[in-house]
């Protein structure tokens, strides 16, 4: 059917202003669409140049997605300027007309004449509905077999409206004969390119494909299948998934959006444990990723952010003693962290972190990037250290240390059970 | 002297792997450097799709700044392209080659072979140096009078050279015949439109400019001067920054990349005063705010994360009696949080917050986006109630509700002073 382009109009794109995320998710969208895709191009708010941008796109491409300029005031002219550009006059709607004013009125508002132009559209076109914003798009094949397709440039809007109209179209009208599906496997704790050689045969493979990622740590697999439907492409996913998931072994965590906090609630949850948190250097962003998860006060009780030593002396029962002989950052006073917490707060278990979250406070000993995190439960206490590295920023070290506090209460529970 | 023009190549970015922030990155720096700046192109890794839009572009722009396709993989191709079209041989740069093998000495590796191609540049370009990688771009004046200047895909990489070379070349070469200076002024606790209306007529004016955004709740106000240089823009911008700091009163907190935590931080630090947090809906996150600043442990002592009841009143000294009476969710309750931690901890201030997040456990007397934060002090105790609303996400009423405890803590600095 031929190749799609994008077309983005706006110049707060060329300003700056915003960043483009509507061409990523509409070439995201190709990809998992199978329509070829080989042009993005930006141009501001402006009747030639978007009709430059027409002449040079209608050259190589079949398939071209307008977004942004479709709004009401004078700077929006996108509608306007295709319907020029293709010698074509633009006619009302009268019920895209009676739409907006409804949901104008529904907002308790009246509408402003100039919403008026929103209700115009190249003769011959279509109107893509938009469910959740005023401005409508427009589906048309122009002159010279040229398929068109609008959208506003407000990213929820243009993705709701290429989801329930645009993309039930293209798949109608033979634009996509395929469909890639993905599927994004995590692990921690172990290093891209160790996890990148283990899986060696399987990144050669032709269809799935199989790539490695990396990001705050996180390492990924993303499985990705191109098949006629989804169904199909699932059944190519799904024994790669298999072999790589054993392959990852202990340090796989979950799928896609999954995080570790999601991991560890899972297993809790499963158990009907709970967990209490103590946390230095990370001043309370364990606690604050496992209650990013609604419902997460099934397992998470609460903690002890235990910045200044004598917090953990008061709330957490951490001998003076300790902190004088090896200091804060040390295994024997995460683990007392770990105990103290589990104790106070009456909990299955106790998780701590305390480390040099830099940029000052290292020495020689004791650098930036050392961090100890520690675990108390039902069989005893134990810790782990980890060298997150100098050059690493704080809120990277922070982060990680975060996530491997979670990672090591995740790992404990699996071996428990 | 003319236009410049985007060009960024790579398929990931027709895959939608990656977010195109290059693009972004530099429009602004045209913005800053006055530099006119109509069209962007995304293209693959394609000899002929290059050459395509290097055609397009020549026809329109006399400055082409290209991104991607430095590297040493076969796939990376954009100097050979770009050569190619302006039928132009290849070059090796000796110096560039025992630049690169050097780099990779260093690290303790060995040279690919494939790297070698990363020393070739068009007969009559000039290298542009890469500090933070291996591959270093070109500047080149080609046929035509067209200047062509290339950075690697890496983000890292291509600000460290744009900064480092090309922004004094062009600024030497007259391109940059004026600058752009921004400055943000941030807000909070006051709706975007009605500071918009406050600052009505500065919105109107053309130099400095002032325009309205908000984002995760801050309201900001930036102005954007354009002079001859960086001092006479800065000139234009002081009054109307002074004007709109009284304007915002007590809802302006700070500038740029200025936080609540880093306003409040710096408070306490000149008055030598300690805070310490009670925490419930938001679970760690006020704190974990407050340890992003380095330092933060001169005034940051620690704190309760209270997420379940039985926390509450053993750690925090919260009646039982309450909680059975009015909830968890009240003003009482964070009250005696924020006393109670205050005591605890032994700070001279405790903030609190407890609320309801979401997505689930409202009522109609309770809906989600109740949250009440509580503050102790030297003086005694006070709360607030917020209605952050039903139909925000659970992540948003948690950052607001942080933020909302930092900010009042911040007032409450400010008038005690």
């Amino acid at each position: 059917m031929g190749s799609a382009e994008i077309i983005c109009v706006g110049t707060e794109l060329l300003l700056g202003d915003i960043l483009n995320s509507n061409s990523q998710y509409l070439a995201q969208q190709f990809a998992d669409l199978g329509i070829a895709h080989y042009y993005q191009t930006v141009v501001g708010d402006n009747p030639q140049r978007i009709h430059q941008a027409i002449a040079t796109a209608c050259e190589r491409s079949q398939l071209l997605i307008f977004t942004g300029g479709l709004g009401p005031t004078p700077d929006d002219l996108t509608t306007e300027a295709i319907a020029h550009y293709f010698e074509t006059p633009l006619v009302e709607h009268p019920d895209v007309l009676a739409d907006i004013a409804e949901k104008f009125a529904r907002r308790g508002r009246e509408m402003a004449p100039s919403n008026r132009k929103q209700a115009l559209q190249p003769q011959g076109a279509q109107v893509l509905p938009n469910p959740v914003g005023t401005a409508p798009g427009m589906i048309w094949h122009a002159k010279g077999d040229v398929l068109i397709m609008t959208f506003p440039g407000v990213p929820t809007e243009m993705r709701a409206m290429w989801q329930e109209t645009a993309v039930p179209y293209l798949r109608s009208h033979g634009w996509s004969q395929s469909t890639i599906q993905t599927r994004t496997l995590k692990f921690w704790g172990i290093s891209e390119s160790t996890l990148a050689e283990m899986a060696g045969d399987f990144l050669a493979m032709e269809n799935p494909t199989v790539a490695p990622y990396a990001n705050h740590g996180v390492v990924k697999l993303r499985i990705g299948a191109r098949a006629e439907n989804q169904a199909a492409a699932i059944t190519l996913i799904e024994p790669v998934e298999e072999q790589l998931k054993k392959l990852g072994g202990i340090h796989y965590f979950g799928n896609d959006d999954d995080t570790l906090a999601i991991a560890v609630g899972q297993l809790l949850k499963q158990r009907g444990e709970t967990v209490a948190v103590a946390e230095s250097c990370t001043g309370g962003g364990i606690g604050h990723l496992l209650t990013t998860i609604p419902g997460s006060s099934t397992y998470f009780r609460g903690g002890i952010i235990s910045y200044d030593n004598r917090v953990k002396v008061k709330c957490l029962g951490v001998s003076e003693d300790t902190l004088t002989k090896v200091g804060a950052v040390s295994a024997e006073v995460a683990e007392q962290m770990a105990v103290g917490v589990r104790e106070s707060l009456g909990t299955t278990w106790g998780i701590s972190v305390t480390g040099i979250a830099g940029p000052g406070g290292g020495s020689e000993e004791k650098p930036v990037g050392l961090v100890y995190v520690g675990i108390a439960g039902p069989k005893g206490v134990a810790h782990e250290r980890l060298n997150l590295g100098e050059t690493r920023s704080r809120q990277w070290i922070r982060n990680s240390s975060a996530c491997s506090a979670l990672d090591l209460l995740r790992r404990s529970l699996l071996s428990d059970s």
